[in-house]
């Protein structure tokens, strides 16, 4: 009988319909053709093809804007919000709306059009996630910003536009809704209990086993109990910690492997999918005085996370009408094949 | 500049960004290739591929489960849900889970396979109305069964794996989370002032004008202010109503001819793009003493709808993330598009 089953931290059912008993070789979606790299505008030699660099990691002897570079990050030539300007809040009647203020910047993860993140050397995986940091702390100075999320579109049928391997990242003015709520329920599980939500499950998962793909050092992967996606996987820093940026430097090592390995599974057992993943951390804390749902107040009870969703199904009237998704693969089962295949 | 606007129901926040200058003419999606009818399980003369009919339109002359039908009901032969059993509610430590009960059936449109159903006779509109009307009332004397959704995915990018015209249907034992946080933002508005959220919404957009796309006597097609995808629809009754089954005759016959009319303009103005439409009413009322957070009292201060979204962008990492829209089109744009064509 198929099981509806309900996320511990948002307030979302899932139905896991196993007994339609797909097998990991059903989902295997066409791979996107090889994307020419002629004109790609993040390859060596197009810097100006993209707006002028903000951070890269490039040897001492190389120019900004110039080839050299192992990662190299740019705002998005066809942003989604605009950095300039003030946030000129209105009502309209009913309607409530503000300018676009934010920031839409691309992390170009190296230099090599044909990469596939997976593959990447470890040290490479290091860069980038150094960047991703160095771009959230920069861009927290902002008080105009709250909210930061990187998140990475591999392929097609996951919102990638271009094949060179890149990541993006998004702040805006204002927490959106699905990390809203993941606070609230942190921060009210720990008004109860004077403990982490996210550790308390981490612990149980532990003890429990059997969604556990990996674990190393530092980190931990699971397919989560409530997946909403087949082969959907959640990776936890160990150690109770709000913000991303807090990450240590042994503990950046071990997330290069974890990441790597995670991906390199994925690709394996669904002969490299097209996914999503995203990177949910704790968001900026300009002191707003008195006004703690704006999340001006640190929100330590936070357990920062990385949502990595390979795109195998296609959403539908259900899941947007309901807000309620249909997985045909039991979280369980998937976590066996990822395992099989380490 | 791109815009911030907040859906005035829910908590969700879009960025209209049009800057990014689209017309519909660049969200041209391929059309599915037409698929053969042979060995379509819903076509006649195959009635027995599927489980035995539950409703039908049919002639007096005609027999079950055999030709001569306009319309068909069906249970899923796969279906996500079953409707044997019990709730089975359950807690595993930190999880909630309960065994999927419910009801998934297939309400075939019409015996023509190739039908669009934008180019179908109002009456064969107004019988598929008819006979989403009587599976509701019909499920809704379970009294396991608290919410029933009636959706139709047109096209395989909106999910829809067989081409014959059909439109789906599920009941759940929960009320799922979009349906709920509508009900509630609806209840605590009527709490407030005594008035309906969406019939204040209505008479404001009637007010300004630039998002109608078209007016009968008894319905109302807007772009929604906060339209979280290009060309998203909304059809409302005109008369305050919070059940979809209370629609009149006279109703039932103009929201035939309204439907097909805003299918007809998707598909002009956007080479007949894949959309999924789905159906919120209210959810089923079995008195539950003390329990109104399980819409246990009849939710009257709600406003039946029907939700169109064209399915021309893909969601990627950002919109997973945070349940936050990137939307090209502003909705005043799209709907001078839809005017147009009218």
């Amino acid at each position: 009988m198929p099981q509806l089953r309900k996320d511990p931290i948002l307030d979302c059912w899932v139905i896991i319909a196993a007994e339609r008993g797909h097998r990991p070789s059903d989902f295997r979606v066409e791979s996107d053709p090889p994307m020419a790299s002629r004109g790609c505008p993040f390859c060596y030699e197009n810097e100006d093809k993209t707006p002028p660099e903000i951070y890269a990691v490039r040897p001492a002897n190389t120019q900004p804007n110039k080839p050299g570079w192992l990662v190299r990050v740019v705002p998005n030539r066809y942003p989604a919000l605009t950095i300039e300007g003030d946030l000129n809040r209105q009502g309209l009647g009913m309607f409530d709306l503000m300018n676009g203020v934010g920031a839409h910047e691309i992390i170009i993860e190296s230099p090599d059009h044909h990469l596939n993140l997976c593959e990447a050397l470890p040290e490479q995986i290091e860069h980038i996630v150094r960047a991703y940091i160095a771009r959230v702390e920069d861009l927290r100075r902002d008080k105009r910003l709250r909210h930061i999320i990187v998140f990475r579109n591999y392929g097609r049928a996951a919102g990638a536009s271009l094949a060179h391997p890149h990541s993006q990242l998004i702040a805006t003015a204002i927490v959106p809704r699905l990390p809203k709520e993941k606070l609230e329920a942190a921060r009210l599980h720990y008004q109860r209990k004077e403990r982490c939500i996210f550790c308390d499950l981490i612990r149980q998962e532990q003890a429990l086993g059997e969604r556990v793909v990996l674990e190393t050092q530092h980190f931990i992967v699971l397919s989560p109990f409530a997946s909403r996606f087949p082969f959907e996987l959640v990776i936890f820093p160990l150690r109770h910690s709000h913000d991303f940026v807090n990450l240590q430097p042994e503990e950046i090592a071990d997330l290069a492997r974890v990441l790597k390995e995670a991906l390199w599974r994925l690709k394996v057992a669904l002969d490299n999918p097209p996914y999503n993943y995203m990177i949910h951390t704790a968001p900026s804390t300009h002191p707003r005085p008195g006004r703690p749902e704006y999340w001006g107040t640190l929100a330590l009870d936070y357990h920062w996370h990385i949502e990595i969703c390979p795109r195998l199904t296609r959403v539908a009237g259900f899941e947007w009408g309901t807000g309620f998704y249909i997985n045909p693969v039991a979280p369980e089962e998937a976590t066996r094949f990822l395992r099989e295949v380490g």
